[in-house]
């Protein structure tokens, strides 16, 4: 007679993981058997009691029942505990120099207008001004045309124009930018102000039971899109901003963070300069390919 | 001037624990702390994509959703990655020879009628009919008097009461028995029938994913409850069932796989007999002390 092994506490992860199918896809496999690896892994740690247990329970469902068409909870879940961050980190391992990403958001709206250079894309007239310049080089610091910009910040009081229908007027702070031969980029907005992420639901009640503050450092958003070169999607960062240490969902890194200078210009409080670093797409895979 | 650390691939770890505060609750720090480890670790270990970190959070966000009154996916989550059964064998390690728990389940009915022992629980006059009987005994293997012992099962076509409201009898196969000084129970219900757990919603679909099918081995419930012992929350197995070594749920242990024998008595087809061997709440703390 053969031996059976049924589960018990020693050999949890192995009989979870010997059920899969030897047709399952072998990236699932591999996801899966990690999955429960480190999620028995954690239960045992901790010895997780059957009320902890409970509780874990109630709040994944109450994280899946707060979504709905404008709300992501579950991903504002991830982005607190760090693995939105993660996730991007490792998508998008970069050459020394080359500019960094961070987290996309959830306010991002396509179709924004393509605007010239120069352009003001805040529309309701608040806030400080700041005009935004810079270059977008490849990693040889050549300038790159027809370098796709898309932007897009809160306004004064914290808000998106998505968060504000009807308050705030349509593609408030938000606009399109071509580059020309020289890679030069160059708009007027405002300077954007800190604001807390969603925090009066199961996500705010973990911030809260942990000691954090649901706070994000001011910043404005920028993706870039070429053809030939990887899409960035990032963020710059007001340098004195209080919460740089404390953002929470962890997007803040050492080289998105600039000054925002008094500006010469008439009309215009503040100067944030920042060059884009863009990396080829060849030129990436040739990076991977040396580091494998 | 202090050199900050900013969230990195190498760091996010150490990041994400050292942003909790330090009035956290000591047990729930220890908690999110394994929690962020391992979670982190299974994103780096398999190099998640966006792409699956999308369907991951999609997955969750439905599992959630689907949830209501009457179905928990999040439990059935949790019992097919086997995390239900590993949270129970770390809450009920007992001592050698002591019977052994398993699942809940999400059938258990309080209020149950309190039967006179020998009486029929099946109430639909359908299936294969079985007397159960045995003890329930303490350690040294003396009778223990008024336990009050819950039982229910599926009826013969595979589903509980509470599934089928108005098609089967109220407390239709459930009852519960108070142990005199022999320490005996007996009462008649039917032989058990495998029984798939719902699988129309995420869960499925994931069972599917990884070639496991939904079926459960057909079992018979039991709690017993007593002011001065343990209270035991388990099943017992049919001993041919072809379920026995795929449980979808893991809840299978060798200690409780029963034999049906044919029965003696008229009217009745099968015998299963089981001795419940319990621990009294006193020897147990004893037990984890000498353990530690």
């Amino acid at each position: 007679m053969t031996r059976i092994d049924y589960f018990t506490e020693e050999n949890s992860i192995e009989i979870v993981n010997g059920r899969m199918g030897k047709e399952t896809a072998p990236r699932l496999q591999e996801v899966m058997a990690s999955l429960v690896k480190h999620l028995h892994g954690f239960v045992k740690d901790v010895e997780l009691t059957q009320e902890e247990w409970e509780a874990a329970i109630e709040f994944l469902t109450h994280t899946g029942q707060i979504c709905d068409d404008k709300r992501q909870e579950f991903i504002l879940l991830s982005d607190t505990l760090g693995v939105s961050m993660l996730v991007d980190a490792i998508q998008h391992r970069r050459p020394p120099g080359a500019t960094e990403n961070t987290v996309f958001g959830p306010f991002h709206v396509d179709g924004a207008p393509v605007l010239e250079m120069g352009a003001n894309i805040s529309l309701d007239g608040k806030g400080e001004t700041c005009l935004y310049e810079g270059r977008v080089l490849d990693l040889d610091g050549n300038p790159v045309e027809g370098v796709r910009i898309d932007v897009w910040s809160d306004n004064s009081e914290g808000f998106y124009d998505v968060q504000q229908p009807g308050e705030q007027p349509t593609w408030n702070n938000r606009g399109v930018f071509i580059t020309g031969s020289d890679g030069r980029y160059w708009f007027t907005g405002i300077k954007p102000v800190p604001y807390p992420i969603p925090d009066d639901g199961p996500v705010g009640q973990m911030l809260t039971l942990l000691g954090r503050h649901p706070w994000r450092p001011a910043h404005m958003h920028f993706m870039l899109n070429h053809s030939r070169y990887e899409r960035i999607v990032t963020h710059t960062f007001v340098s004195e901003d209080p919460y740089l240490t404390s953002d929470a969902v962890f997007g803040v890194k050492d080289s998105l963070i600039i000054d925002y200078l008094p500006c010469s210009e008439e009309g215009v409080m503040w100067k944030a300069s920042f060059d884009f670093l863009i990396v080829e797409k060849a030129t990436k895979r040739d990076t991977e390919r040396t580091n494998t």
